[in-house]
């Protein structure tokens, strides 16, 4: 069986070395906790949480500090070597800390550098996976990542840095490969603007999925071309946003609506394709 | 707030539609259940789960009658639309039926096939989803996906077919791409030497994780070169594994030594690089 260290014992010693969990807290919807991640935050004396993590999941932490280090598009934000000092300070006074990640530490979530630079510190460190929103958030959506006979494989790719989502999606798009983009709402004409450059139809299916698995979700299916000029929702514009592109896109209504729990009537859902 | 049906009745009416859960059960640790899966689990009636999926998970569902029909590789399988039709002939009459897949229901599932069968056949059907063995398999034996000036996407694709396995993964892979194998291991001399033919070099990073988030983890590291002779150990061969290709492949060792939990003493970790 794994190590656990420390979570047997229910309260921190200052006279001994602390702990961090890297957490990861999934897409919303604190129903989607793993167990492990639920009792590791029932025992934090610290949670560090980012700005895009929802809510409800804190209230799992109900005896710690909780302090958001995240930042988002425009916001200030913690330097991660800030972070990285806040963790090490707390677990050498003998502080289980919790550092709470939305979706999954190693998804675009620099997990792998906070492991690293804890583990240079000689701080014990355990990761907890969670579920990714590159997964969980089309599928709030019913659309599926992979489908028999429609998608075989799925890329999953950040908008930001442009070079480096321009480097790795394939100029021509392989039949059968779902692409799921990351951060890549904000930059949704320009993602649009240059695949198409490249070569990419403009008929090619998209969806967007804003708040997956919130109370707040709402989503829209249409093409590559259609999301150039693509207006969000005013009132959700601080929800974090999927986008989707492949034929897996439009089985996202046929399947939300085949579902009960994906299509909750609060939940909004907009098709710009017949 | 989502609809969930059926969930707050604690017993199954005859008199009445039945439900089904389309479970993901993650990559073998029962921690790495959500709060839903375990939630439905102890309700249900009918549990139909996959061969692949780890044991341990059942005796959540301590109610339930349980029945596999996963299929593994050369071995006889309860065809797709048997599944079917017990999920809808349980449902029909009155039952709670949990349909129980290791990973996610969305990653190489099967489960969009799933929810339109049920939603054609009138069944209401959720979808829970799980944590896909193909992030939290690699981070299993200390490998992110994604990692900064390392990675910044990942491609996840099945090696079978063959055909849509090189369709999918591209012969020059970009420079910062992580791709994630799954069902690849008894082809991996193929894989090795398809891609070696098509352009990719034999020093390219792998690694292969068998039983991740098991007592009987093991995790290789070396290169798509010596994957080809890669011999497996034989007292593991019933366990599923993941392949990686990719530099973080090479943090895995790294940072699985920084992290307590990820490197318990019974969990084997061979290099095959200096």
């Amino acid at each position: 069986m794994k190590q656990r260290p420390g979570i047997s014992h229910p309260s921190a010693s200052s006279s001994r070395m602390g702990h961090v969990w890297l957490v990861g807290a999934g897409p919303g919807d604190p129903e989607l906790l793993t167990l492990r991640a639920v009792r590791v935050l029932a025992q934090a004396d610290l949670v560090l949480y980012d700005a895009l993590l929802d809510p409800r999941v804190l209230a799992y932490a109900p005896r710690a500090q909780r302090f958001c280090v995240g930042k988002r598009a425009g916001k200030a934000s913690v330097a991660q070597e800030t972070t990285h000092a806040l963790m090490i300070r707390a677990a050498r006074r003998g502080k289980r800390v919790v550092r709470l990640k939305a979706g999954d530490p190693f998804v675009l979530g620099r997990g792998g550098e906070e492991a690293l630079a804890l583990g240079d510190a000689g701080i014990p460190v355990e990761i907890v996976p969670g579920l990714s929103s590159a997964i969980a958030g089309p599928q709030a959506a019913g659309i599926p990542v992979t489908h028999r006979a429609v998608a075989q494989g799925f890329l999953v790719v950040s908008a930001v840095p442009a070079e480096a989502f321009h480097r790795i999606v394939p100029a021509t798009p392989p039949v059968g490969l779902t692409v799921v983009v990351l951060m890549g709402l904000a930059a949704r004409a320009a993602i649009s603007a240059g695949l198409t450059a490249r070569g990419w139809s403009a008929s090619h299916p998209a969806a967007v999925v804003l708040g997956a698995h919130t109370a707040r979700q709402w989503s829209w299916t249409g093409t590559l071309g259609d999301l150039a000029t693509l207006e969000l929702p005013a009132d959700r514009a601080d929800l974090p946003g999927i986008l989707v592109l492949g034929d897996v896109a439009h089985l996202g209504p046929r399947i939300a609506s085949a579902t009960s729990g994906l299509s909750p009537s609060n939940v909004e859902q907009r098709h710009d394709y017949a």
